[in-house]
C-alpha cells in the first residue's frame, strides 16, 4: 500500500484508533495537527496530559471531577435526600440540562452486562450502598432504557429496597415532540402501560 | 449551560477545534482519552510531538518527509524526466495507488486563490521552477479540477511553457464505474469535448 512518511503514518494510525474516526478522518486530523502552530499543538497535548492527571472520580458520587468532591456533592443548595443513579457522566449533564432536578447523583460508570464480562463489582455499586444513610429517602434509577440498563436497575433496586429507601425508575413512553408513527413497538407498549388519566 | 469539570471541558474544547469534529464527537473523544491506559495516552501525545518535530518538506519536491529528501525523489528507479504537480501530499498517495505513474512529483501545498488571499508566492511554485533543468521533459498538471486548481494549472503552465518543457493536464471526463445519469453537466461537457475515436 502507498503510504506517507513513517512518522505521519504513525500519527494517522493513532487517530484511526479513536472511536468513530475512520481512515479518511484520521488523515484529515493528522494533517490538521501538522498545520497547527507550536502554541496550538502544545495546548492540545498539554490539555490531554492535564486532564488525564487531574480528573478523578468524586469520592462521594463517582462523577468525574478535578477536586476530591465534585461541585454537585459539595453544593449546599442540593437536596441530599434524593440520589439519581446514572451509567455515565454524560447522563448527569443531560439531566442537569433540564434544570428540574435538584438532588444528588451517583455515576455507576457502566451497566451490568455478563455478555461483555461486566459484573456488579466492576461498576460503582458498592460506593452507592455506602451512601444510603438515613438522609436518603429516594433513589431514582436513571440507567439507560436498554437490556443492560434494565438489569442493572433491577439488581440495584433489589439490594436497596429492604433498607426502606424508596426506589423509582424513569418513566418510559413516547418522546416529547416525536412522531407517533415512528415510535417503536416496545416504546408504544410501555407508553400504553404507563398511560395517565386526563 | 451545564458542563463537566473544568479540565474535562477544556479537553472537549480542544477536540471540538479539530476539523469535522462536532460537540458530541468531541465529548466522545475526550472520554476516550480519559479511558486510555497511561501507555496509550503517552503513545498518542508522543506521536503528535514526534510527527510535528520530524516531518518537514522534501528539499526537492516539497512533499512531507522525515528525511531531507523524500523516498520518491531519492529513488533510483523513478523516471526523472516527468514531474507531476499536485496540490496536496494526499494527492501523491492517490496517484501512487494507481501503480501506473513512475515519474517524480511536486507538491504545491495549496492552490492559487485570490479570494482566500493565497497568491502564487504562498505555494511552492518557485521550488518547482528551480527543478526544471534539461532532464525534465514533461510537467503533468494534476491540480484539483476546481476553479482554484485550474487557475493554478494555467498560471504555472504559462511560466514554464516557454522553457521548452511539455506541459500536460489530467484528462477530464466521466469517472470510471459511475452512472452517467448522475454526472454533472460540466463533467459531461468536458467528456464530450475530450471524446476519442473507437
Amino acid at each position: 500500500m502507498s503510504s506517507f512518511t513513517p512518522s505521519l503514518d504513525r500519527l494517522i494510525e493513532q487517530f484511526a484508533k479513536l472511536p468513530s474516526v475512520g481512515k479518511k478522518s484520521a488523515q484529515r486530523l493528522a494533517f490538521h495537527i501538522l498545520s497547527m502552530t507550536d502554541a496550538e499543538a502544545n495546548a492540545f497535548t498539554e490539555t490531554i496530559n492535564k486532564a488525564r492527571s487531574s480528573i478523578k472520580r468524586c469520592e462521594i458520587c463517582c462523577n468525574l471531577t478535578d477536586t476530591k468532591v465534585c461541585t454537585i456533592c459539595s453544593s449546599q443548595s442540593r437536596d441530599k435526600s434524593v440520589i439519581c443513579v446514572v451509567e455515565d457522566p454524560r447522563d448527569v449533564i443531560a439531566i442537569e440540562r433540564t434544570h428540574e432536578y435538584n438532588g444528588l447523583y451517583h455515576v455507576l460508570h457502566g451497566a451490568i452486562s455478563p455478555m461483555n464480562d461486566i459484573n456488579p463489582e466492576d461498576i460503582c455499586i458498592k460506593e452507592l450502598l455506602t451512601r444510603l444513610n438515613d438522609d436518603v429517602k429516594e433513589v431514582i434509577m436513571a440507567t439507560n432504557p436498554t437490556v443492560e440498563g434494565e438489569a442493572t436497575s433491577m439488581y440495584i433496586s433489589k439490594l436497596i429496597k429492604h433498607l426502606g429507601v424508596r426506589v423509582s425508575r424513569l418513566a418510559y413512553g413516547v418522546p416529547v415532540g416525536a412522531d407517533l408513527e415512528y415510535a417503536d413497538e416496545f416504546t408504544l407498549i410501555r407508553a400504553i402501560e404507563g398511560r395517565k388519566d386526563l
